[in-house]
């Protein structure tokens, strides 16, 4: 269970890139076993039914190894952060107000007792998932796809029995395209308004769902009609319940169009590519070749990351290099003069917050965060508490950090000094931050995350029970087994 | 029951338009007792808070009487048509298979008898009330307001027992909602491909269930929030069942958005008009006065049109020509040598089929709506079925139609002129064609759609029992009556 594999295979295919905007993202990446392909052109006829057409024929058996283990390692990660995010006060929301209205108890909700119809528990499962802001990220295109497909592709697998094989299917090819539907417009679909996860997300979950439904090529246009009818979320909402309201619906409206289709319920056969479709009227960019060129061949899905601290991405090379120190030496706290950070300017814009009164503050601010994870060696959920945030320990050390900012620090860099009071100093110097699709969590490492942030509200043995499960997902006859496990006793 | 005052209001508030891409339409039409205002400036601070305090203000008490008896028109229009299309394949296939996922039986489908959970069943009755595309139209904006506001609050009314007044006040709400945010992006929204129904529709099914919910402020504002976050549908669509199922998910969704909110579920103050809200990301032209100007004062749901042939609009003068002639004298068929009519280009574009081979072909075929409506005096269901479209009366009369373009005929006018073998002729000029907002449908018109829509799915009796719960629907304790009146037996 490490990832070593998929390390080397990185640091071989990733060409050296300086993208100062965002973390470095390889464009495309060649699966395990299948060959390069040459970039086609860009074709713009037959979108929807070509997408379609490959969906339909896409089998388990042609799953490259590394593009299962990587939907795997998205599963388990969306999991548990569901779990985490299971008893939030949007999530209480939704379940007490939907229980009058749903149907029959088919699908159950993640670290909760209750059990809902397949769709409104997608929904609830799906809010649960992202409320933390601590799920996975395509950083291409910000799709959070385990978000949206997760509490689909779950819900209807436990009402349908669908095997470990299958799931696995419909969760790789609703990623893939959710995030090629993501390439195909962003960044001018996002920098409009959309909130992508839920306006491209749609059409993972309808895809994936679709897969375990086992439509034929016609239905499966047709679901893709129906869910790029449903886009859902503006990033207006962020900051409100209404961002993880946004997975939750496109989760339900992706299962909502694949079961219409399945039924006999047509669309167009180009909603995605049409004058008047989804891409056209929703984005000022349609690269149209993001969706269909090298199907089979290159997986966006390999370039899912996970976040390894439940806060902005900005702040993880500070927590990075704060974890490594604190990890490879043993620190005297009170002997510690300053911390002298080097940053990329992001990091002052969006966590400058020198005094964090709580942990939800505490997350907007480089200063705890260096402070905290120098004492601690963590950053997890305990690290951006109300008592970390409040801990003299934590508020003493926090005064003594200097963070300048360093034009030639990149997003996913920080330059980290400790100066002692006797002169001694620690260093170091992170390339890439820990989570970024160049450094990705190891698969200990996203255990330890599962149980950070799910522990608190499933017992230890089932969370490891759970994860036993999620590794072993291919081999499961019936994924309900997964759910079942997860589901809090009453 | 005659609209002879709207009619007289009508006449003298509407200035001379000649607006020639769309039947002319006022602007802004004062209540019958409420003073004119001056237009305000079009502030765009604090629209969704603006919207949201005078929904939760206004009462049915305020309401003028002319705008009751629209809402109530409006009411009864939408549920003939949607008994109408209540056994179309659309809705059946929606009904089928949404069965297992249904939550307790809250609300009746209409002229059918299966009853859903109130999300399913506004979903349902959605559809069934435009598939048919013989519903409401607020042709400012082409929103269809009655298609989502009547799903949506009618079942959420049946499930809550709300009263008539109740009922009615979210009627005409909702519908404000829906067309003043319609206004406020179109035409540019429409152009860009979003089928508007559903994307301005929906916000006002989230206002009408927030009103016979009670919300307070920030509750509605809340609903809206969630609204702007679930916009449905693409032009694309227009053409497949995907049309119809536009409005019935935002009718859903508008349900979906109001509980959420009633709930305590919270979302931005400001999604309407925020930079990265709703107007701003899915339209290139705002004008937010259209939304807050004049509330209370100016309605748009006087400005609701209904279809009075269940065809294209192009071939409504044609059609109210040909009916006035065969009413007004004893015409001869076989003694037409030939008809002339004088037409606005878009009529031959749209219905310039020849020699339609069934009852839908018929709908595209301005030879056809003459030929059929000179023989039988009339226009609807029957006249656009297979039936007559293969009547080789209706064959031989249609041979015999001669349309010619005339630059001068505006898209509601027509010039019809039919010449005998003998050289006599009979003459008609249509200035406004019946079912415009110059030329409205009479309280009879209404009811004589209702049956030639509706009777084939419910016994005329029953037809008219519904008539009559509808007109009197003020007086309602319980709205219920109605739904469980146009409920088919088992």
């Amino acid at each position: 269970m490490t990832t070593m594999n998929r390390r080397d295979l990185l640091s071989t295919v990733i060409a050296a890139s300086a993208a100062a905007s965002a973390f470095t993202v390889p464009s495309a990446k060649a699966a395990d076993t299948a060959p390069k392909s040459e970039a086609g052109k860009g074709a713009d006829k037959d979108v929807t039914k070509t997408l379609a057409r490959y969906l339909v024929g896409a089998t388990y058996d042609q799953l490259p190894a590394n593009v299962r283990k990587e939907g795997t390692r998205t599963l388990l990660n969306w999991i548990g952060v569901a779990i985490g995010g299971s008893h939030e006060p949007a999530v209480n929301i939704a379940s007490t107000t939907l229980t009058p209205f749903s149907g029959p108890a088919q699908a159950s909700l993640l670290g909760r007792h209750e059990r809902f119809d397949v769709m409104n528990a997608a929904f609830i499962n799906g809010v649960a998932g992202h409320v933390l802001d601590y799920d996975d990220t395509h950083l291409k295109t910000i799709v959070h796809p385990g978000a949206v497909i997760g509490p689909a592709i779950l819900a209807f697998a436990e009402y349908k029995q669908s095997s470990g094989k299958e799931f696995l299917n419909a969760l790789v090819l609703g990623v893939e395209t959710a995030c090629r539907i993501g390439n195909a417009v962003y960044p001018n679909h996002y920098d409009i308004g959309w909130h992508i996860t839920g306006t491209a997300g749609v059409f993972g979950a309808a895809a994936g769902v679709g897969k375990l439904l086992n439509l034929n090529e016609q239905q499966m246009i047709y679901a893709l009609g129906l869910a790029a009818s449903q886009p859902v979320g503006l990033r207006e909402s962020f900051g409100s319940m209404n961002k993880s309201f946004n997975p939750g619906r496109a989760a339900a409206n992706g299962i909502f169009a694949a079961l219409l289709a399945a039924g006999g319920y047509d669309s167009s056969n180009a909603m995605i590519e049409a004058q008047r479709g989804w891409a056209n009227t929703i984005s000022t960019k349609q690269d149209f070749h993001e969706i269909t060129g090298e199907l089979g061949q290159r997986y966006e899905s390999l370039l899912n990351t996970y976040k390894p601290f439940p806060c902005g991405i900005v702040l993880h090379p500070t927590l990075d290099a704060a974890i490594q120190l604190q990890r490879a030496n043993k620190i005297d706290i009170d002997k510690i003069e300053k911390v002298v950070l080097k940053i990329h300017p992001n990091v002052l814009e969006l966590t400058g917050k020198k005094t964090p009164a709580d942990g939800l503050e505490s997350k907007f601010s480089v200063y705890h965060a260096t402070a905290v994870a120098l004492i601690e060696g963590a950053g997890g959920m305990k690290q951006f508490s109300d008592r970390a945030a409040r801990d003299p320990k934590v508020i003493t050390l926090r005064q003594k950090v200097q963070p300048t900012i360093d034009p030639a620090i990149k997003p996913d860099q920080v330059d980290m000094t400790i100066v002692f009071k006797d002169g001694k100093t620690l260093h170091k110097f992170i390339e890439h931050a820990v989570g970024s699709v160049e450094a990705p969590l190891s698969d200990d490492d996203l255990q330890r995350k599962f149980f950070d942030v799910a522990d608190s509200n499933l017992p230890h043995a089932q969370c490891q029970k759970v994860i036993d499960l999620c590794w072993k997902v291919e081999s499961l006859s019936n994924v309900g087994d997964i759910a079942a496990a997860a589901r809090a006793s009453a």
